[in-house]
């Protein structure tokens, strides 16, 4: 296998046997390592400033630690599934016809089960403090952070899709995961201070399970959703269709 | 196409047809991804802080939105467009000769068009927050901003045709894009806190076009244009002509 | 040698002779970078702050740090060594048989005498501060921090499996040190404010020998061998074994 | 030219030809933009705090800068000059042998004379802002930055010799740079806060030329001489001459 390679958003078969079993193992650990670090980031802020409301440097926390987390849970599972870690993710590629629906399914339990242990683990070694779930800021409604959550994840999905999917490219190494990990990165330094920026169904139901608190949980769902959605139909519309490229017989992949 | 490959800078056709819509559409969608994060960091800074003046902690936000922004839009756009997401970038890369001037007015209108989108959703889904314009610090005049603008615009589009666009090295893979969205990060941390720290046209014309704040606005027209055109041309100048070794005949591309 | 290539996790020859004891010192030097910067980090913050608790912009100090650190670490021995730089990733190298016994306590010796001389250097640069060991904070007792040891460290060795040390993939480039120094960069920001987040014996053992404080030390042992142990385990058995696509003959290394 | 080829360390040609003045040229203008970047990161830091005295934000601050900075400075003259940037680092690739003497001071030149044009540049966009000189935190002695700069300096190097000189490796793409740029802002999360971690000669020369004040100047030239020299030296005994793997004839490069 070439240097450097990581394959992203295209698993190799796509039926349930062994390897989809083992796939969505890779998204359940994957997911339950990114959501680990990124709640528990959150977490931290509460117990360093005694539950204060958010600042700047809480934001910046959150940023890295889910820009961080996220190269290391896509770059993780990436030869083994896809590195999804996202249910929106997946739901983009199901669109797209890059995931059957059985697999996709599959791979949306691994991702909620993996978000779900996570903040379990958490909540024990925090020595119970709450999970706090994704919410609104004061002055900012629910169809503001409704069409937040789909503009973010327009972008997530995009990105994902432009650098890891496009079958142009094959396997695309480092970029990808970077790519991936730095748009939520950035877009928590936009969105973070308004309604949490979540871009993952996975990364909000979690926190919202083990706190049991579902405000607006449908915003977190709806939103990525249709913005994932979007940028699946988008890319696929617009960038791989009009390439009518022949592709290389003696292709190295 | 080969593993880890991203081109940038270098358009593979360069005349109006389909191939350049696709293009300026993907620079419409890389610009508006990295504008909703730079710009949005700006905001959520003000939303936080109840609108005090920036801090230490405001211009890291706005280091890393724009960095982190700034890599995924190059990234996500290269292989489409050759990645510029920047008005000054597509004027030095027209001054060396690498885009023509149809399509350089193509990407211009797309980006500029890029950023006024990203504002407008901004404004929505932060419940109408002001899109501040680029302003100058107390005790900066104009022509400092000027300099300033012109430095850091250099320093970029420099970036750009060392890594990227110098056609000793044809596709560059992950470099370009990370220099060039680390050289604008560094130089917010110098510049931000003084006058903004703009280096890129499109960045300053959708918060002003919104807001409708056009106060000292060609500041950030002609120092980005100056500063990328003299990079432009000093690169083409001492070490792309200076270079003189023969191109292997069995090049591997 | 080919270009971009950083071979982690598997040392070429495992007998003790000139290579191993080349190693060793690799080993050594790169855990005295990455403890330098990090413990030098926390040094820094009580200078700055005069020894005030902790805050949010204290932990991206940490965080950033070790992240950077890390990658430094990893990097600069991982063509000597397999870039281990970490006791618990030594252990589950071992136990995935990656490593033999001797050659891993000759690791364990360096980077232990790695931390211990960086803690030195640090004691007499900082004109004598007290080099801290790493602690619970209130309210943590010191099972809560011995699962978060489990689970980091957990993370922090899948990462060095799924990027570095899995056999399907050889040389893995950049991706295994960016992901190696990210993760813990992330767990930082989650676990840093709660009991210091070593994942990393050699991390906490300079210090402590330094400083003579040896309270709860146990558990920066246990917790990240516990942790590194299970995800080696892990990782042989549902991913490594579950592979049975015959190697292709042609390979190219 | 290979996909993500970048040349650190090794210039081609070793005379003063049109070669050595390009390199050379390439040196100064990479060392402004670093210099530009990290010089006025603590500058913008003294606007935004009214000449506060540090705290963790401007740490960051600093060493974002350094680190995205450097690796920017890095990657633009990898190709031409080797990507030196840094008169410690020409220093230890002289003593290794790997750079000509005359070379060497052509080099030199060329990086005080980029900082020094980055100052005074900085001096003008910031309405004549003082362009401070690095200093020695209160409660530290000189003999203790000395110490720190050695220690930081051997890092830095170290890390310059393993990821980009070694022989062994030839051209090594991104782990080099972003080594060389992630190695200096770790070690500013450390060091900055007792005596302002230079690590490079041409960084401290610039601000004190202009702002004119040459307080203990020599221990930032001294300790990144003796600690870049130390690397070079040990890296050469230890990791260079120990290998003797015959050189593949039919090397790719």
């Amino acid at each position: 296998m070439p240097i450097n390679r990581v394959a992203i958003g295209l698993p190799r078969e796509d039926v349930v046997h062994p390897g989809a079993l083992k796939a969505a193992l890779a998204e359940f650990i994957s997911t339950a390592i990114f959501v680990f670090a990124g709640q528990g980031s959150g977490m931290a802020f509460s117990k360093l400033t005694d539950n204060a409301s958010n600042t700047p440097a809480g934001i910046i926390m959150a940023s890295l630690a889910h820009a961080f987390g996220l190269f290391v849970g896509v770059s993780t599972a990436a030869n083994i599934s896809g590195g999804h870690v996202n249910p929106a993710v997946t739901f983009g590629a199901f669109l797209g016809g890059n995931i059957s629906l059985l697999r996709g399914i599959l791979y949306w339990i691994a991702q909620l089960l993996g978000s779900t242990v996570a903040c379990l683990l958490l909540k024990f070694s925090t020595h119970g403090m709450t999970t706090s779930a994704f919410a609104l800021s004061s002055g900012v409604n629910v169809w503001n952070a409704f069409v937040f959550e789909i503009v973010m994840t327009f972008g997530l999905v995009y990105t994902v899709y432009a650098t890891a999917i496009d079958p142009k490219k094959g396997d695309v190494g480092i970029i990808a995961p970077l790519a991936i990990g730095f748009v939520v990165g950035a877009n928590i330094l936009a969105g973070g201070a308004f309604e949490g920026a979540s871009m993952n169904p996975a990364v909000s139901f979690g926190p919202a399970l083990v706190s049991w608190d579902w405000t607006n949980h449908w915003v977190y769902w709806v939103g990525p959703l249709i913005g994932g959605g979007l940028a699946g139909i988008i890319y696929n519309l617009f960038f791989i269709t009009l390439t009518h490229e022949p592709v290389p017989s003696t292709s190295e992949f």
